[in-house]
């Protein structure tokens, strides 16, 4: 196999294995198979990863640095809280419309981070973006405060992203439309709880 | 067969239908399986459940339930946002016990809820008991506010759930401890958010 087919073969094993989980789920991943689908020795996928787990974080890896580019290709703004506002809608439009990149970073059958730290850098990137925009809020507040209130908002971003793809909320018989008023107004709602929290503790 | 044996098999399909979710995820489920896991003849859990689906449906109706019955034990409160506080105690202690449960009540591969009213009955419910509280905060408002509450409350308590199972978010290098610090301050800020809006719209 020469060096070009040598790196294909890498390549192609991460989309094979995007494909066997988006059919079959995160359980039935292994190098095995991907090997059989693509029909090479079952041997070969192992000269690039040396097991399920390292391929599984080379994904991982990169569906966070996509994310990061996502997130940071948002709007610009010069007004912090219109640019959290265009953040949590960035971060909704990626996990609605990468789903299986979404739920390979935030489900929870993931790679152990511990051992995996290109990956996690690339996770806490991710992550900064985050805190970035929450510290242009306030800049006054000390790295708790951030922590905290970055969390509350990815909660939030994160709960909603999970709700808007399960079947059942949109059966609830509610009386709003969940995607074009209960998601904005849900944005207010986080937009109210920092604003109210900067101004006691400014 | 005989009549307890032909109810246990139902009963006995679900257990193990949990089972092979729990070990290989839910793609994996089939009646088929389930039957040779049980040692009864394949044809034997279709006088059960007609197809996958019906078993699946029956299972998450069940889950809603449970969940419903979880919400309703929380401690009781005179003190309305205190109540909201338990059953957000009550939300995410279910999640963290019963992440299998959890997950099939609000994972994204449900069977159509369209198609099973009984299991939607249930989940409908398990809405309804966040609904009465949100109620019991400001019952001047109008459903579509407290639909809007609710389901902020619901997008960030679901997120929590979420970001507490995965693996990710214990590895971000935080200042500030998760579970004992974050979540209780996303409660708060939670709390801060629907206090601002009852005032502004009394």
């Amino acid at each position: 196999m020469n060096a070009e087919k040598v790196i294909n073969l890498g390549e192609a094993c991460i989309e094979e294995a995007l494909k066997i989980v988006a059919e079959q789920g995160i359980e039935q991943l292994s190098l095995r198979d991907i090997a059989r689908r693509l029909g090479v020795s079952h041997q070969a996928p192992y000269k690039h990863y040396a097991n399920r787990e390292h391929l599984l974080a080379e994904i991982v890896k990169r569906c966070f640095a996509d994310f990061s580019n996502h997130l940071d290709s948002r709007p610009e703004s010069c007004h912090p809280m219109e640019d959290l506002g265009n953040l949590g809608h960035a971060y909704l439009t990626y996990a609605l419309t990468k789903p299986l990149q979404y739920s390979l970073m935030f489900g929870s059958s993931l790679p152990d981070p511990g051992k995996y730290p290109e990956m996690m850098k690339q996770a806490r990137h991710a992550f900064s973006i985050l805190k970035d925009a929450i510290t242009r809020l306030d800049d006054k507040k000390n790295i708790s405060e951030i922590e905290i209130n970055a969390l509350f908002v990815w909660s939030t971003m994160h709960g909603m992203a999970g709700i808007l793809q399960n079947h059942v909320a949109g059966q609830l018989n509610l009386s709003v439309d969940l995607k074009t008023v209960a998601i904005p107004k849900a944005l207010d709602r986080i937009r109210i709880a920092l604003e109210a929290q900067i101004a006691n503790l400014a």
